[in-house]
């Protein structure tokens, strides 16, 4: 099975309202609800991709048992979550349908004990155990040591599983000196990371700190590559309207998924194109147009760059 | 006891950020929850006050068990929710710490099934033989009868227990026309109702569609009271920087207390402007200053309307 860490897992709740008017009162129109984090995401999409997923992380509190409840539908996604005694986080995306747009709020987490922490290396060491391969994705908790995703990287390179890393800032910085076999940052990121907004710069330099292999993923210019195998581009198509909410989880599925069925990069970097497209032209926020995937992968083009 | 009746109880949660801006992401600094709905609040102010309270209305899911946990937790206040399936409904009040201004997201609430609706009734009849008055307060969840407060007042009277209600549209108009001993509308509801913008003779209107007794709350020009006895008024305090939220609520805990003390007209309107005085400058939303409001309630003055 692939296992994705997704320490500061949410209860995604999505609210319509006819208008959002800062400082007003607003009945909202529509509430769902769904087990959200981007190891989630990510655990969803290669579920639906046809692989065994299995998601740990933290859970607790009240909208931790509505999160399982959730995830307990979701076909082909074990659940291997860890309690603690703090309730699981929510996002909350508030959706002005007079525009389109969506306002964030995103709870902080739970207050995780070292006693937690621990509790949750263990369950990991022993997940790693029947892996194939690890994603440790998106921020952490309060509580959690900074560095904790260097930690998580150093278990899994010492116990052969190979690794991806998503997530921003210090714990990023931390865990690519740990040498993960893949980091997917972002361009605002990579930016964060290497003082550079220049990308192709940034994505030497988070190479040169210990990334194996880096795969920026940089918006409407699609993905750049840089691996030991060489280096590739692999544009977005064009003209995608809709919600990008999940993109970045979409093209890591297709990176987790490409290297397990041993396709090479080019092929990994056309799943991970189409199935981000196929995410943001999906009318629900996370999901992806299966039709669009298919149609799409037969269409990307990957480039590869010499210098 | 005093019985207050919230059909469409919530779970109150509070969102500090520090700027809210539309369509942007935030991490939320601070978040706080506790049970809310209109009669909830007054329950909660008349047991600060001494009184033994009952509330009653629907519950139901996470949120409805996340309610009754809190409300296990303060003094003074049983617990005869009624469940029903669907989850209760959650209000977010986001506040921005730039401006201190707070922008308001308020669910639906649960959809209530006929046979639901009538549980609630029979539970509702039985709470009746104990209660000394009862009060009914706030919006009905979906599937409820616009006519549920007429049809409550209605089995009120029948049991010979002082009913007030404290509610909003359609849901008013009925509940107004079955005859209620007191209502207390704001000037918005009152416009609503009578489609008069001029207080004091929406305020006489409303007696004439069936009130015994009005009470308008009218905001920074306090009370004015329209009952058998006679005719009030009595301004709110000068300068009261603050929140406004649950000031009504208290005004409604002032009424009944003063009520059940067997304290004439101008006393139960004092209490009911101290209380309120008192809860827009405490600093948590809903919650009174005990401090303020015994000053405010030797100093408010109530004068007789002749007319």
């Amino acid at each position: 099975m692939i296992l994705t860490v997704t320490l500061n897992t949410a209860l995604d709740i999505t609210y319509r309202v006819p208008r959002l008017r800062p400082h007003a009162s607003h009945r909202v129109t529509e509430v769902t609800e769904r087990p959200g984090g981007k190891g989630l995401n990510v655990a969803r999409v290669l579920a639906a991709l046809g692989h065994e997923a299995t998601v740990t992380g933290f859970v607790g509190g009240g909208t931790g048992r509505a999160l399982r409840d959730r995830l307990a539908a979701v076909d082909g996604v074990s659940d291997a979550l860890v309690p603690v005694s703090g309730p699981t986080r929510r996002t909350v995306a508030v959706v002005d349908e007079s525009t389109g747009d969506t306002t964030q709020l995103n709870e902080p987490g739970p207050h995780v004990s070292p006693a937690e922490w621990a509790a949750f290396q263990e369950a990991y060491a022993g997940l790693l155990g029947s892996a194939s391969a690890v994603a440790l994705c998106g921020s952490l908790p309060p509580g959690v040591p900074v560095g904790a995703y260097a930690t998580l990287v150093r278990a899994a390179r010492a116990a052969s599983v190979p690794v991806l890393l998503d997530t921003s800032g210090e714990p990023l910085r931390r865990g690519v000196a740990a040498r993960p076999d893949l980091v997917k940052p972002n361009a605002g990121e990579l930016a964060e990371l290497t003082g550079s907004h220049e990308p192709l710069q940034a994505v030497r330099d988070t190479r040169r700190r210990g990334a194996h292999a880096v795969v920026a993923s940089l918006g409407a210019r699609g993905l750049y590559a840089l691996t030991p195998d060489g280096e590739w581009r692999a544009p977005a198509p064009d003209r995608l309207a809709g919600n990008p909410t999940g993109a970045g989880d979409s093209a890591v599925a297709g990176l987790l998924s490409g290297l397990l069925d041993g396709e090479d990069w080019p092929r990994r970097l056309a799943r991970a194109v189409a199935l981000s497209a196929a995410t943001v032209v999906a009318p629900a926020a996370g999901e992806f147009d299966a039709g669009t995937y298919e149609k799409l992968l037969a269409r990307v083009s990957v480039d590869r760059v010499t210098s």
